[in-house]
């Protein structure tokens, strides 16, 4: 176990107010058809709308940058987190990223100040790319999820919703690579239980529970921009197998009605993935308990609104 | 002077956990090409997506309520909060809208379970026979902003904003009818300063303290469906000659430019109205001091998000 309270502690010292301190909201009962009131932890308001910059600024933070820079592969929340702290910190940034990436991130891409290199028909590609023009240039490599200060500084999501709201029974965290449910993980080491929620058609913790070790899946769906890595990280999988209590898979349709949810009933606009949290907080699948005090990272708020459609029913 | 600290503090005793505590978050100098901090106080993850629930709430608790129920004239904001607040409380409630409102707004009408009667061409012909019905069937008439339960139950939002940031110098707060910003000056009492922040087509308080008394204006533009009231209350009035130092015309492009901010730097999406006091603020209009703490409220989000289109540059 690598990652502990005191290495989370440190990372926020270190990133300071580099990051916001989101705010939580408490939700009463029934706005959701749920029994209990639940805590939103909103940290889809941090910079660059989503949690991603915590991990990036510690690992910058806690590194010496050549005049080469950082460098990262990803053309979502990644490579924006990676981008903006390079730019806030004064240092270049490179940010690889497949071909088929969107224009509309792209923009947010450069929007930052990042030299964007578009290489390859997949992440996978580009991150090999972004390997190898590593060890070319000698810049700071910034992982997704899969390094100690990565998954230490995106432990401070759950350093600031314990402080928030101190009694929480239960939180639901949403996984990707799992540096998020990492970091929150081993910030809670069992003080609550701490829940993952993956889309059905990105089960890359629970196949990896099930397998004993990280494994490739296949990843598609309605979340995959944003939770679709083909592997858990090492690191998160360690902490997982201690202090995550299960992995509850939700469907798109379930993720698409908590999304509308939370616009409809809080005026949030959240990304699929950044909705998935509580789409397995509504599922019950976890084995809700009476009295239980909830919380739910909304971890991400990177959607197009023009695309979003609001139910209002 | 009716409205003081006392009549707002009862107003949040009564009001009590029906209506959300709306969290505060401090943006870094910089965000918005601000040089210092902002408090944006997040109330459009209130109950409807508005403020407008505490002064609705406010008004009927203080009430008693007859079988005919609760009865108020807005196709808009203030017309889904009375029907939320009825429906929560067990009333009956019915909304007048005017005919041209959009299908969308009586959706969410009928959404919270109100009787929506469509009558007249305006707002002013609505509320006009929204007042008939009221004598004809005893129901409890509750005004969009000219009520003394509405004012104070609105004054909760500065109440809570003084706990949340307690050191704010300035306070920005937008103005239709008044209800909200007379809310928020009674309780300040030049604690802090309180300034107003009207769309050029809408300036029914800048008009009105020209004038030295409430005056009918023409109202249009972007935010006219939630700051469009043609007169300013009365009772609004009086708490702002007092109390509100000055009143800040912004102009739509200023708007629509602070609405993109907000959800392009915060992933905050706040309807035009509700982005107007960030408008304000940014336009440096007032005054700005060095080193003056700015508090922003975002008073509304009911706004759809297919129609809106965010920039990233």
């Amino acid at each position: 176990m690598v990652i502990g309270k005191h290495l989370i502690e440190e990372a926020a010292a270190r990133v300071g107010s580099r990051v916001r301190l989101t705010p939580t909201i408490e939700i009463e009962p029934g706005a959701f058809d749920n029994d209990a009131p639940i805590t939103l932890k909103l940290e889809l308001l941090q910079h660059t709308g989503s949690f991603k910059p915590r991990g990036a600024f510690n690992r910058v933070l806690a590194s010496v940058v050549p005049d080469s820079g950082v460098i990262a592969a990803s053309g979502g929340n990644h490579g924006a987190a990676v981008a903006y702290a390079a730019r806030v910190l004064g240092h270049r940034a490179e940010i690889y990223v497949p071909e088929p990436t969107p224009a509309l991130k792209l923009k947010r891409l450069a929007q930052y100040g990042a030299d964007v290199v578009a290489v390859g028909a997949s992440y996978a590609e580009a991150f090999t790319a972004s390997q190898q023009r590593a060890e070319q240039s000698g810049a700071l490599a910034v992982h997704a999820y899969d390094q100690e200060e990565v998954v230490a500084g995106q432990g401070t999501v759950g350093r600031e919703l314990e402080r928030q709201a101190p009694d929480l029974d239960t939180v639901f965290v949403a996984v990707g690579g799992g540096g998020l449910i990492g970091g929150i993980a081993a910030w809670y080491a069992r003080r609550a239980r701490v829940l993952g929620v993956e889309p059905e058609s990105c089960p890359t913790l629970a196949r990896a529970l099930d397998a004993g070790r990280p494994v490739d899946v296949a990843v598609s769906g309605l979340a995959a921009d944003s939770l679709g890595a083909r592997r858990i990280g090492d690191i998160a999988f360690s902490i997982a197998q201690r202090y995550v209590e299960r992995v509850i898979l939700v469907s798109d349709e379930e993720i698409l009605a908590a999304q509308r949810l939370l616009w409809d009933r809080v005026r949030v606009l959240a990304e699929p993935g950044g909705a998935a949290a509580l789409a397995g907080m509504l599922s019950g699948r976890h084995g809700a308990r009476a009295g239980e005090r909830v919380g739910v990272v909304v971890c991400g708020g990177n959607v197009d609104p023009s695309g979003f459609r609001p139910t209002y029913d």
